[in-house]
């Protein structure tokens, strides 16, 4: 089991949402054709290219919504590394139901691993004590398992909607300076956190002054231009932050080919 | 207006659900402490990197369910080509609402204008005659705006689900060879074409033969090894097909950087 | 407008649920290939066959949801006769719009004219003073549109749902004789009518003895044999009861003809 | 099982809305008066007149919802043929569960059996080697299950909605000819099966040169007028077409007459 | 079990709700930072206050829904006394999962517990033969619940919804009088008991004269002012009416202490 | 308008089961009998007893919802104390939909104005300095309204979710000591304060020591017994704390009387 299982009840909306534009009116009309509504079968996760393994537990809970009867396994867990052509898991039953389910579970499953190896491989090139986080830019409808998927992949999760950290940005000090804007935070909402995003050197003294208890350096880095790559990260990271937040990991993060191989269960 | 639009009607409940997730229980907290509420404000929509538009009617979607009041307007519409630095589009109203729906507006954006310009790419890497078509590697809930964005990029759009075409692959012919799967599709479904996917050059006679309306080879042209990219397509192209397939440019298609820059309205 | 428009907030689910198994995920392919998208046009809702008119403000409500910039306008409205080839109501707007919501406004349009119109021939074969009832079986999810629709037909509803009214039937006595069971249905739900399903002449002197309320007669007429249908509702209806409740007018209702005549608007 | 049993997945919101409008706020007051609530009970699914089945999947998913300790066998399976007084299936449990959900259960199993038989009814009258079609005039909600319960009565599926298959009709002619409208569809929407609706014979023509691959004709019959019933059915069959379409299956389908026989389980 | 356990089937969109608010995008962080993925436990629900008990069905709902795996069971059912200390339920599993759900459950069982206990306050303040019942001043979105509660605490049901019984107040009279409204009233809705709420002694007799079922006086008690409360209830029953209704039980019905006490299960 | 509204984005959910769960299958039956479908009226909120209003936004979005004919206008806004008599907004429109919105307007308006109304009291007996804050038991489905109502009352959020923020009680200290957690939980959510709930005096220099940045003390003032009431919430005050929270203001606050009194409009 994943550490991230208790996600599958705040899933059950997506995963449900996701049949439904893939099933349609008909449900899977080829295999209605061609598959005997009796025939069983073994569908084996297999990877591809090499990549984290991320999403197993809403890859279960697409077939629990579709099919009840069948039973998915896991050899490997949220987090673990697969190499090419490692058999990761293993989905059994009516055939039919292994291969309605496919492409929705693999689209899950393809795009949070995507994302658990873009958020490893940003780990490794920053090189250790720094800890790299995700923001909110992530794709519609799928943000709690692309946060779920960054934690697999040894990231760390920023504030994961506009009602649950105080974070302000230069669009928040059209009337007020950074003190007041910093004040006029934590009067409201006493006991939280106020993070400020700087994009100027004063505005960081400014901030720490004023009570912030993080600062975070928008595009600041003085030996540094363009944003945050794999190729940037490690020279951010020398700079000393604690944390470097950075939307490559789930906004843009390419997809990890990971197949299903079925074969009829004699 | 984009050809598009229709497609409002239907993306209702993923724009409810993408800012149901980023508004959370509080809304936006730090406006709610920093943005006196009678502040009205003008966003810029402008690209800070290349790309090709689309998502225009989400975006408005999502203004419209957030606060009625808010005005959207385009300069541009889904397709276009958007240079650096070009401002496509405008939101004006109030500046909580402008910033509440921020994130929520560009995160569509981004990833919708993204798949938009990696089509492009394709077909512009094809080099014309061909066609490319997109697959059913779509992000989970995403598939209708991706499939109009795919249209956006000049592509065109494969079976949109499972329900909506017949499309033989190997794992349907568990018991039956081509032809008898391609005579039981089109017994079942008269009037629909049948496509088969063929792995080996000797399923495309079968295929043809047994009466398949398209055949689809997979990963076979002889000289060319590996998947379809940006570097291959034009040698796939050159084999004369008359479409190409590809995930590409729905399941990792990187963002492109679009930006909201807002002011005061005094 | 129809003394059942109030029904318009309470159908917003059922057209939602309708566009979407119409409109699919790509929407509709033939008018995006051959329709304009600025094209406007004129839609004449006119009478095939003759009946009575129901589904005004759920047909209303299909466009609302669809394109807000549609216009629909009735010159009759629910519970009028509609004769062979009039013209009863109008949409315009955008081609694309009215030609998607087609479909799914006649589907409704269709099957409530039909409840609406079988439910007028009942009335008028019972001959006057006995009125007509619906029962709760009607078509899954369309209730409140069905029974809507029973009224524009001149009849009236019996229960809309196992909560609202108290019918004992021959279920509910299997421990019980009919006194005990009116009493324990009086007792627990004090200030309700009891009315109790009667099958044999004996339990009519039961029920009204135990304090029955109403009292419905299950196929019981001695003079005549099965159940009510347009030839034998005049029969019951002589025996002089107050009532009478009948599936046929929801259940198996024969859609009236209903069309859209679409023209371009120059 | 059922060949439909995939379905069970898409109609869980169907069978919730049924459930919801039938149970209301209080849920069944009559039982939770007179039924004690330990008691348990067994229904007999049960034929009153003749028919063919269908529905027996969704029935399950109304019990499988409302109380999941409630077994519902089935003798017989979808696209039987049931005789007057067949019992075809048992539910049992507790009693208030079983009376609680045969409402809503037999709405759907009455109904669904009814399109099954009307499509039987015109597949027999058709006379066997043309093929019965379904189309989208279908009640609002239950598409998905009418289309599954026209193939349990040995008919066919036309296009499942609007976004699944290019139908060209004379609304779609406004500023084009057939051949321009073709040639724009097949274009648009590459390796797609065109088909034309013709209302004039010329039209059938002009349809086939342009491309098309399926060409229906609307009331098109010399020697026949009106539209098409079961005493029609067989003049249309003679006049060799492959496939014949018709309303009739779907939108006014008289329901069958089946019951629930419930008693004691002692 | 629970008399009500019906309703499980009908609350199962209060709990997804309910869950989906306290657990968020993250879920619970606290959990998942200190509590080991393995790690079980046992929960003991227990009486901080004196208390009637209701809602354990949604209660288990709550668990069923967040984890399948999660136990609980009961010692006593809802309507029964619970003292202070008293361990009356128990849920056990995974440590995380009891956890997370803890929040959501104690507010339904509190909030509920509390509806019943001051039914149960009132039913016995008022001494006995007259009946109490509530109003349709619930909390929005627990009608269903909060009625059941009403039961638990020996109170009785009013009309549950504006659809499931006719109700005359004086907003309904503005252009009738009462026997107008009345006589209207019946003749629209067949069968269906009419009740009046009457101001003024007058109406009382109008009222009874047209026809009215029950009559309900509103505030009207000569020798008492103010509405109704426990230190009032018994001189409005000792006045001699069948029923009395009060929003006293519902809508200010003060939180019962519950808790949960957890503990590692080694 | 008050500083909620952005909130109406947020509530339309809870508004829709409202009004489902009031309107039922048949709607206002009574008023569909007795008031004539072209009648119009006024209906005026008033205040029956003293309170601090809460809701307008809410109960704007339920006539929105109903009829968007209707216009809703307030006289005061959120956090405004209402006086005995006083009318603070009203709503035009049709007789029918202002009667039909009307008791779920109100069940939102006098509970959430309940909320506001005891946080306001808890502030003034606290005697100033000290902030007021709530907690998470709130009645499930209206925690965001809850919490809104909070803020109108003069009082503050505490976290809104399990996902908002770290909180360790003595739950998750079942296999480590509060310096132990309080690490692993900064260690796995940076950045984000770590709140300790302390018991015993001793936990708190602990939780302290180990970088808490919040400690709240359960139930531990040495001279004081029992929870926070209104009577005791001065003395907890007195001890020194910069914050309260207390479940009293959201799980228990009775509703404050608040009508509607209609007219027609003539």
């Amino acid at each position: 089991m994943s550490s991230d299982d208790l996600a599958v009840g705040l899933v059950g909306a997506a995963v449900a949402v996701a049949l439904d534009e893939d099933l349609g009116v008909l449900g899977d009309i080829t295999s209605l054709a061609t598959i005997p509504e009796a025939a069983l079968g073994i569908g084996k996760f297999v990877a591809r290219t090499e990549g984290v393994l991320a999403g197993t537990a809403v890859t279960a809970e697409v077939y629990r919504q579709l099919d009840a009867d069948v039973t998915v396994t896991w050899r490997v867990e949220d987090g673990d590394v697969l190499g090419v052509g490692d058999e990761f898991g293993r989905v059994s039953g009516r055939m039919r139901s292994i291969l309605g389910g496919e492409r929705t579970a693999l689209n899950f499953l393809c795009h949070l691993s995507g994302v658990a190896t873009q958020t490893r491989q940003f780990v490794e090139a920053a090189g250790g004590r720094v800890r790299i986080l995700d923001t909110r830019k992530t794709l519609p409808g799928l943000r709690a398992l692309e946060k779920a998927a960054v934690r697999a992949g040894g990231g760390y999760n920023h504030r994961a909607s506009l009602s649950d950290a105080l974070l302000i940005k230069d669009n928040h000090l059209v009337g007020l300076g950074v003190d007041k804007a910093v004040q006029a935070a934590s009067d409201r909402w006493p006991g939280r956190t106020v993070e400020v995003e700087c994009e100027r050197p004063q505005q960081v003294a400014e901030a720490v002054e004023a009570g912030a208890g993080i600062v975070m350096l928008d595009n600041m880095s003085p030996a540094l231009s363009g944003s945050i790559t794999l190729e940037t990260v490690k020279g951010y990271a020398d700079a000393g932050p604690d944390l470097i937040s950075t939307s490559a990991i789930t906004q843009s993060a390419p997809a990890v080919d990971l197949g299903l191989d079925v074969e009829g269960d004699t």
